[in-house]
């Protein structure tokens, strides 16, 4: 292994917000706080625990306000929830959540289908989130999507992604994470970017958002390790994948991210086997398997 | 990349045996046939299309001649059989094929259990089979399974291992297999046991046999190329995956390594929408999804 390979890693859980996201049939807000619980109690430092964007668009995170009340005496660990817009990150600020994370397109189509705004006025609508964010004293990171390609792997220009982390570290984040979000990342795409940006970056702390569409998830993830990225975003299970997106599958998964980076004899603090409790308990309510492995191996 | 990173990747597609072996419902024998037609127009180079065994042992290999006898016409791919006995590699010559794949034990218990006697034992008789194909002008591989743990991670002593690729590559076997049977490899575990192998195999080529079972399969592959080896069993859909033991996953996909490949510049010459196409007609037979993902993107 290189000198620059971490021997800790952050992992934040990201299954209660972008693994729940696309399910047809909305879960039960009691199954979504015993899901974060026994996430907490696995180990995982992060939890992202819902998104606050308008229940008619995303009817599943419909009850982020009553998810997060309802984890307020969950201590040392970290939750965040997403936001699209100011009046998000407001609603994330009065839920009583410390972290928001911020998510914006890199391509004009993209971010005009999903947030009716050119990439350049979602980034200045994005500045004026983390002010109020960092206002409020929370901590803020700020996600780009599609960073290895979004109509081909690779056309998402490097560019272009760097000019806007230059931009998001001026404005004092806490971290950027930069988002396979189409799954056409593979090991050189994530060395030459994660390099790229790192340049810029300074001590600002990268995260990658990585999802297994194309079979390449942790591969990725190895890759993120050797380059020396210490924080990765995972979902139980494996979970995630968007509809709208033919063949789009889930995030990398927590349980197989903790059981490679063990077998590198890197340290995350989380208990396989406590996360694939929940990943069990909610494959048996969904009435479905999750794409991830190591789960299986438990019971 | 390393300087060792190989150009050129051979794939040995082994979905017909290692994958269909496993199905609980008999593939009828047209279908086996259409399926080694289809990887073989889709560029395979090498595919292993059936098992020599006891058909009672494994009903649904009974057919492996009629299989090989309607393959005859295949050209410019060599087809192998796997024998695990002297009698099995007699068929697969009687059979007309070229090649033969002979796969060991490396542990006792598993060899007595699987084939009623010790790896020493084991050794000798495949001694014999080695002797037998090579008699017969046969290309012979030898498979060692198990080589990365057993009962857990890394438990088979390495001084196993590269004791029996000794004694192989003296009797001129033409490659040696490392088999992951129970999908315990993780990078690190991959780089330094084909370092030890290598040592001792000389110019006889590895091969790289990997399940998917803890999720790491394409992380293995990825450190494989890493280490220089350029030679790799896959299977279309990642099928495969044994029944007997708990969570265990298919082969690593072929269509997924193919894609890997070519995202490090590496030719294989397969393509792989038509990898993709049988991976679907064998999913729609099954009526079930295949563990594979980017075959997913393909319809």
């Amino acid at each position: 292994m290189d000198a620059v390979t971490p021997r800790e890693v952050i992992l934040c859980e990201v299954g209660p917000r972008d693994g729940f996201q696309y399910e047809e049939a909305v879960i039960p807000t009691d199954l979504k706080v015993e899901v974060v619980r026994g996430l907490a109690a696995a180990g995982l430092p992060r939890i992202q625990v819902a998104s606050f964007v308008h229940p008619r668009k995303v009817p599943q995170m419909a009850d982020a306000e009553e998810v997060v009340a309802r984890l307020a005496d969950v201590e040392g660990v970290t939750l965040s929830g997403l936001a699209l817009n100011r009046k998000g990150v407001e609603r994330a600020r009065a839920s009583g959540l410390r972290a928001v994370d911020i998510s914006i397109a890199t391509w004009d189509d993209h971010s005009l289908e999903n947030a009716g705004m050119t990439v350049d006025e979602a980034v200045e609508q994005a500045a004026e989130m983390v002010a109020t964010a960092r206002e409020a004293g929370m901590e803020v990171q700020v996600g780009l999507q599609t960073v290895f390609g979004f109509r081909k792997p690779g056309d998402t220009p490097v560019e272009r992604v760097v000019g806007l982390v230059k931009r998001f570290v001026r404005l004092g984040v806490d971290s950027i994470s930069l988002a396979d979000t189409t799954g056409m990342a593979g090991p050189v795409s994530i060395a030459s970017r994660v390099e790229a940006v790192r340049r810029v970056a300074g001590d600002v702390p990268i995260v990658l958002h990585l999802h297994d569409t194309r079979g390449l998830g942790m591969a990725n993830v190895y890759e993120g390790i050797r380059c020396g990225v210490d924080r990765f975003d995972t979902a139980f299970g494996g979970m995630g994948g968007c509809p709208f997106i033919r063949g789009a599958a889930g995030n990398v998964p927590t349980e197989d991210t903790v059981h490679l980076l063990a077998s590198l004899g890197i340290s995350t603090g989380v208990d396989i086997a406590g996360v694939a409790n929940v990943t069990h308990r909610v494959a048996d309510h969904l009435q479905k398997d999750l794409p991830g492995r190591m789960y299986r191996l438990f019971d």
